[in-house]
């Protein structure tokens, strides 16, 4: 009666020529999908079902019997039924012990559920072996063969074995399995395919109305001020001109955003003289989209820098060129190379260009396959250094754009600052609030205290 | 007699400070580079060889005896002799009994034999446990240490402990398994290192013979044309001019042709009123190399976004500029700014700029380690939310490009479209088609289908 | 007494409503942060430490006891103690028995301890089961929840089973656990959490001192030779000008630097008509830090394309421009364009523009999740032929851009050549070096060396 683990596998060698059966219960949708798609990959399957007569919706070279002969034609059960109607398969727990049951269902909404469906066929059919698996993956996709997406399916459940005949199949139909554990992860799996973004959501708001906010401001300052004070009519400006005033103005306020809760942990830290406490919600909120953040503050980086390099070819600009150069001509003057000029505008012009390099280094950094090549020295040094230079270049690039300008009080239409010095407003006091923090005396008891060594004896218990 | 895979498996804890002889079949290249490489991840190795005279070939520290000594002195037999010398093995059946044999044969062409060599290898030897392994790493990288391409090797057999030694000594060696499953997966594994780029050949033919066409279209109407009826040589253009109207050209057709099948599907399904048959077969390769089209034509995006950045910078650029100028100064008029001019111009810069960074967005998602991170409903919004606002953008961007042009009759030269022109055929076709579909008299059928609900009773069987 | 895996791994199901409870040795830093982080996660914690009462370090929810109680509690026993006070464990030989101990222990550097100790803890308990992990997660991480980088945790270990248990805590805590092998891999993860870039540190310091030596040449010639001969204070040319001969030199020189060890490990393996020698020291190193030279080239490139684009945006730029025009005007003559330099002109910016683009496919190819997609055929085609084919074009494109000024005595300042001379030297001589290397006469014996079957007779031992 000694049996190892090798021979419980040997129930697969011996299929190394022919697919084993696969039974499906159900025949709505993803039901007749997924047995389209292994009678495609060689994969004999049986259908049970209530009635046998709906044969034409099925798959014309899948069987179709009642649920207890289909059951007993396979190992494998695929229960593509939903979850109001498992109470019945009780009925059938003698058929059904010791098989495996594939539980594929999806819910409608997040959590649905007190237990996942998958956990839930586990109490009902306690001897049976359940599994979680393909409800990742899209009917539609599958029956149209075009998978350019993900070809992961995550697999969960308690028995390696039936776990591995699983996975198996699914790499039979020419997909990746990727093992998520125990039956434990199938809460996980099943909210999986439901989720939208979840992580942007809240950066993309934030994004959204600051660039609103931005947009409406630099019109009234650029278009609406020009065309009432100087009766210029530069409503063409909102193609090109505004959006690239609003771009630069929320790369910069964004990446800002990136680092200011990290300045905000280390004086919550400072302040309690432990880290062992959570910080408050919002600020835990705060820091696990920053990196949604950065990268949407690199999105309109980018936008920023091509608005800026498509300036010589648009006509306004060689109408500006052509005009300067011929009152030049005109006035019989030719102006000398101001030096100090040419100093400012090379060198911000060098600023931004570099700030945008290393922020694009940040990019990169964070795609999965590179950050999973990394380790966290690396990706510290990465995401600290790094992503601290980039800001300093940014904000001094912005800076010494603004450079002659700020004192000037021509410079401030209706007493408003121009929209740069809005936007200097969040890089700068991190750099600042930085500074301070680095600093030996502050920097010294944070390492202590974030190395869980020293703790302020007042917050003992 | 009792023994559970814990136990199994202990036979890899008693060598964690000395690794377990491996014994290799077979002084060819493949044998004695893997050899090589055994020797200096600390491997014990034994070659099995018919003659021990021709031991200037084999690696110094290696011994080489008869076939069955070599055999009985190791658990793994990496077997790296040709498939047609594998039925000399059946001879030593005895002495391969219950050891790990590791199938590294490559074959020369896709599909050669009805099954593969490890399968093959597995029906002589039915007493030993065959796993695949190791064809899909070149010998001359093993040899040269230069493994900086994939480091991942496939591995698959039925055995799950006999793949867990052969796994245990991939990872010895600085590689990295990647376990593929049973010995099914065989034949996948040998015709993998065969391929090149299977997906790009039709996308990447279809690319070219498309590129040609419009170069030489291009060349006609721009510097065949212009030296014929006006006399002027602008025989350069051939460097950056020409190719920077056929690169948005392909760009766009291409990423119409990404967007076309979508289209086709969805009226044959509207047709047939059922998803549950397949395509024709044209429809299903076209669709199944959407990606790469996609890709290609980001690619050509790209470059026609960099030819025309760097416009300012070209010699005849300067030289046309400095003619304009100095014609205005002579004829003593300073031409005012042409609003409807401004307007259109920063317009179709802008969208141009947006749609390819819509465009960009969509490339990135297409990496494989981010496609990975997405769910399904994530990548569909990605692909065909994000996918028809780049497609619109782009349409847009060429549409006001033309503006004032389409109905000029100067713009016809020998009575031929411009290649924008042409370049707006297949992307405005998919956008009108699309509006169509997308009207709720025809989107509620066609999503109907989609969900497998509705059939055309005349479609029954 | 017979007892097979699934009944082994029958532990987990039982658990799947509450977490099994899991025991920390210790109450440093990283102990209690994997024990808040668990807690939060649902785990029974229970402390085992020397004393009891500094209860106020530990996390709230969990229970404090000794050493010998804490272990009793829990199948899995966290070692969150150091190296050195290891052997005090073997007084618990008998409690920890057949328990699961995970090392978490890191060194301070690099193969500090002959064995990783991981294996120096398997010899002191040969009776518990030692698996290795979490010691690539970092506490502060754990602790603040920002797990914003690699969520990776590597795992080994020779008990199968054992190493489930811990990859499910692993998951349990939303982490991905990554199995490594047997305890032969701890020495690697031990080592993994120490290295800061180990491959990228030859390459940084090689650009760092090419990069200094030719931005002081670059300002010798460009500004000190103009500031003394021609007293020109073109001072602010070290923000833009300056860098941009220095990027693409910088660029183009490491690019040839890629190619120039194929170069010499296929002269040496002629002159030595075998591959079966190693290379020497230098040149193996070299060749594993081809990538990472590959890489930084492309971060010069880039910064070059970027810095050359923004040229019209400079002061500068518009200055001279205004200048040139207005000389024209005042010598009222109007130059005719001059098709020899527009032709220069255009070519060597598409071709620039083209040789860029091939290197910028080149660098996505070796994003790791591309160039584990592709087999090594394919990688060898993109590296070899692509990376050739750039390389080619972007010497072609600095060839042109020199053109005419190749032998005008007037462009030698100082007798010196211009950087750009410079940065040809490299990747003439390998393009010239493969040129011969693709000779037929030389090519044959080359590749019958490579796939190991030819071999000089003077060589045989």
């Amino acid at each position: 009666m000694s049996k190892n683990s090798s021979n419980t596998m040997a129930l697969v060698p011996n299929t190394s020529n022919k697919r084993e059966t696969v039974c499906i219960f159900g025949t709505g949708d993803f039901g007749r999908a997924l047995g389209h798609k292994m009678i495609q990959s060689g994969y004999p399957v049986v259908y049970g079902s209530r009635s046998t007569q709906i044969s034409n919706l099925i798959p014309k070279d899948a069987e179709v019997l009642g649920h207890a002969e289909a059951a007993q034609k396979a190992a494998i059960i695929i229960i593509a039924i939903q979850r109001q109607y498992y109470n019945f398969l009780t009925k059938l727990a003698d058929v059904l012990h010791g098989k495996v049951l594939v539980d594929i269902s999806n819910n409608l909404k997040l959590n649905q559920y007190p237990e996942s469906n998958a956990e839930y066929l586990a109490q009902l059919l306690p001897g049976s072996k359940v599994v979680k698996g393909f409800n990742t993956v899209s009917a539609w996709a599958l029956q149209s063969g075009t998978l350019d997406a993900s070809r992961q399916v995550f697999i969960c459940g308690d028995d390696v074995e039936a776990k591995q005949l699983v996975m198996n199949i699914v790499r039979g139909l020419g997909l990746t399995p990727v093992d998520k554990g125990s039956l434990l992860a199938a809460q996980e799996i099943e909210n999986y395919p439901l989720q939208l973004f979840p992580t942007w959501k809240f950066p993309i708001f934030l994004s959204l109305g600051l660039g609103l906010f931005f947009f409406f401001y630099c019109l009234a300052l650029d278009v609406i001020y020009t065309y009432i004070y100087e009766n210029n009519n530069f409503s063409f400006f909102i193609a090109i001109t505004v959006p690239n005033q609003v771009f630069p103005a929320m790369a910069l306020t964004l990446f800002g955003l990136v680092y200011l809760p990290g300045i905000f942990a280390a004086i919550i830290q400072l302040y309690r003289g432990t880290k062992y406490r959570r910080f408050p919600d919002w600020l835990d909120k705060w820091m696990l989209c920053r990196k949604q953040l950065g990268l949407i503050a690199l999105a309109f980086a980018a936008l920023h820098a091509v608005f800026t390099l498509v300036t010589p070819l648009r006509a306004f600009s060689s109408w500006r060129t052509s005009k300067q150069i011929i009152s030049q001509v005109l006035n019989n003057q030719t102006e000398p190379l101001d030096h100090t000029n040419a100093w400012l505008n090379d060198s911000y012009l060098a600023l931004g260009m570099l700030g945008f390099f290393v922020f694009v280094l940040l990019g990169i950094s964070s795609l999965p396959s590179v950050s999973n090549s990394v380790n966290w020295r690396e990706f510290r040094f990465i995401q600290s250094k790094l992503g601290y230079l980039a800001l300093t270049l940014c904000t001094a690039h912005t800076l010494i754009y603004g450079g002659k300008w700020f004192l000037n009080p021509e410079a401030y239409k209706w007493y408003l600052p121009d929209i740069y010095m809005l936007a200097l407003v969040v890089p700068c006091t991190v750099l600042v609030a930085k500074c301070v923090l680095i600093l030996p005396c502050v920097d010294k008891p944070l390492t202590k205290i974030r190395q869980g060594w020293e703790r302020n004896p007042r917050y003992s218990e």
